[in-house]
């Protein structure tokens, strides 16, 4: 990781727009870290540290930034520049930077591109957002099975144009159907003149171009894959996709379930004020409206709260609890689908662990809160009262929790939603109701 | 993945005893797969299942298993059986099975297999747990730098004990000390009489043996490797972490931040209803402390409620809207911090922008409360002093949202256990103590 000195040169460099320096300073420097310097620089900076490094430029770097902050470098620079840069990347990394430009620059930049890159780039362009053909590779090794081995090594040797890295080779038919796939290690440990279709093994798991990239992940994650193939509709071999584009899916999913749960949205840390506001806003708006609707339980018991104040200083403690089950509910059930492990085989367990764990607890902090109010107001009819509250509220925070995310999930809406805004409107509904209800009834004061 | 049909002649197997049917049924199944079934039987069926397939059981499908689970199955087992069946585990595998074992039975075990394992195994037993010792894997191909890559190549095809899958080689010198490391590829697409030590790349990346696995995986993510060798203390190569291994942790790492923000612990789908009752016991009991104490803040104020009962029904907007804008906050202050994206470089901009989100929000969201108020009531006062409350609640609940998280991350705390239940404390203390201080001030009611 970089340091505070390197960092202060390198912006004393872009200052002094000493290209030769900045050069000097960047060269050995992982795209990684040249990330995370543009995302420390000034705005206007990061356009000169561009101009400066200009064809020491990779644009690489530019797909390790947060998405906004590469489409506004990238809307900055002319399309020519784009274009040139993204002709030395691999096809899965040009597809990231292309992505999200306005579909005017996307056509220009790719029309400034070789005929078969635009090809290929465009193919991919074609697949849906967040889908295998996005994410994939068009770069790949793909043979004949009647090669030998000793064939099949000489044109690796020979070869100019091959992708970066690579862990394993693709075996075709002449209409580039897809018949199997041979490890770098197994051909390694293979004798030359070995037939490629002795040690090709049948390749079980692909992905279609047009899947979802979590469902993807889930597959990579599942069976360890290191790298799978994609075919398309007429099951012909158009990519690969690798384990380190993976990595990255698997933590942007992971930080929209917890950015969903705590109700942001694709928020990143380097979102201009005016941006974040935009996004908490909608938020806060749909808890402003929900946390209205259950002040408005509370209205109801006006007269009541009059002529005994201790409830209104206890039902914040009702809904509370209910709010922290409902969370802590919610929270394994989102994270138990997200990783497909809440499924037909268990649902009923753990919706009915959900309850008695939740009917358990509510006994438990029954008493609990019963004695405190108790000893609080010298009054132990309040203490039954808010007691009883607490177990009913309990108990539907433990099953909005539960059923709520199983819920969205099958109507196709992303559980993570069902983020503590709207489970909290259950609870304090629900508490408000039932221990004001309650104490108005015991106490005859409705 | 598995069909409920298939899981019912599995279960229908193992009830009859018939071992020949089972084995043929799962036999081309993947472990991820049998893990599953496994996940779905019933606790006894589990060790009928294990018994029944005997030495057609490969031990890797416990990997796949949740640890309390994976620990119940491997104590219900005979050591000895648990010693035949990691003998034929790659190290980093077997490591996880005997990881959570009491001492003794991991004693035991170790000592039935053969001493080479027994050594490498009981050394990574020694690193701490979620250490790199932990997660690697002692089985490698380790090179001379004099040797050519044509005796490299057949040393591979003649050596039968390699690991499983590798996509690289290491060079050392003869006191096993790290020189460098050769990919595949590389190697492939090199002359037979080239030496290894003109196609080596000096390894700059590495890992030590008792680094975190958080680390470990931030360097995999950050820097797109596929594996990383492991050094001891004197920089000696001992093992190597591939990435499938960091793709689990990249997951546990996850999961342990959003339960945390969720106020659960280390809680699995398959826990049983008292261990999950107790695991959400504790947060429970810390939320109703602090709970009680927000409560005995409006108990500051019954009078001035008792004579504005209007008072008790606004009160939970002005709390809920902070604890919402501050979860807001800790959300994206806690990811940032584990994706380490939030540094020395960028902290002092962060907090500014979160101040002034806060601030502006504060202002719309006070308008729009203080106009429902008003209407609510017919009391234009109320909205007045409704709003003021609400700009100073959300002004609290950005400040700490970020500082909060920030500072727990300073003093060696993880900050994801600033969760919700700590901060919303905050906001439900100021929102009540500005709220109702502002109204029996501004209505004389104190």
């Amino acid at each position: 990781m970089i340091s505070q000195e390197l960092f202060k040169l390198i912006d004393d460099a872009i200052e002094q727009r000493d290209s030769d320096h900045l050069i000097s300073l960047t060269q050995d420097l992982h795209e990684a870290d040249l990330g995370d310097i543009i995302e420390a620089l000034s705005p206007r900076d990061r356009i000169d540290f561009l101009e400066l490094l200009a064809d020491d430029f990779d644009f690489t770097v530019l797909t390790e930034l947060d998405d906004s902050l590469r489409l506004k470098i990238v809307e900055a620079l002319p399309n020519k520049r784009v274009a040139e840069g993204i002709s030395e990347l691999d096809s899965d990394d040009a597809i990231v930077i292309l992505a999200d430009m306005e579909e005017e620059d996307q056509e220009e930049i790719l029309a400034a591109l070789p005929a078969l890159d635009r090809i290929q780039l465009k193919r991919s362009l074609d697949y849906p957002e967040d889908s295998a053909g996005r994410l994939m590779q068009t770069e790949f090794i793909a043979v004949a099975p009647f090669w030998s081995v000793g064939q099949t090594i000489d044109y690796m040797r020979e070869t100019q144009d091959l992708p970066d890295e690579f862990n394993q080779i693709f075996v075709i038919d002449p209409g580039h159907r897809l018949l199997g796939s041979v490890s770098l290690d197994t051909l390694l440990r293979s004798r030359r003149p070995t037939k490629i279709s002795e040690i090709q093994h049948e390749e079980r798991l692909f992905v279609e171009a047009g899947q979802d990239q979590e469902y993807v992940s889930r597959l990579f994650e599942r069976y360890d894959l290191l790298s799978a193939a994609v075919l398309d509709e007429g099951e012909r071999l158009v990519g690969v996709i690798t384990i380190d584009d993976i990595v990255d899916v698997i933590h942007e999913e992971a930080d929209e379930d917890i950015k969903r749960l705590g109700g942001v949205g694709d928020e990143e840390i380097t979102d201009t004020v005016l941006e974040t506001m935009r996004s908490r806003f909608i938020w806060l708006s749909v808890n402003l409206v929900t946390a209205i609707l259950a002040s408005s339980v509370i209205g109801l018991f006006d007269t009541t709260i009059q002529q005994m104040v201790a409830l209104a200083v206890l039902m914040p403690i009702v809904a509370s609890m209910g709010g922290n089950a409902a969370t802590q509910t919610m929270t394994v059930a989102v994270r138990a689908l997200a990783m497909q492990d809440l499924d037909s085989f268990n649902v009923l367990r753990v919706v009915s662990r959900e309850v008695y764990v939740a009917v358990l607890n509510g006994f438990a902090f029954a008493i609990i809160l019963g004695v405190v109010a108790w000893l609080w107001f010298s009054n132990y009819e309040l203490g039954i009262v808010i007691g009883a509250a607490l177990i009913v509220n309990l108990f539907f925070a433990g099953l909005a929790g539960i059923l709520f995310p199983i819920g969205l999930q099958k109507v196709g809406i992303d559980p993570a939603i069902a983020s503590s805004v709207f489970i909290t409107t259950v609870t304090d509904v629900v508490g408000f109701f039932a221990f004001l209800g309650l104490a108005g009834w015991w106490f005859g004061l409705l």
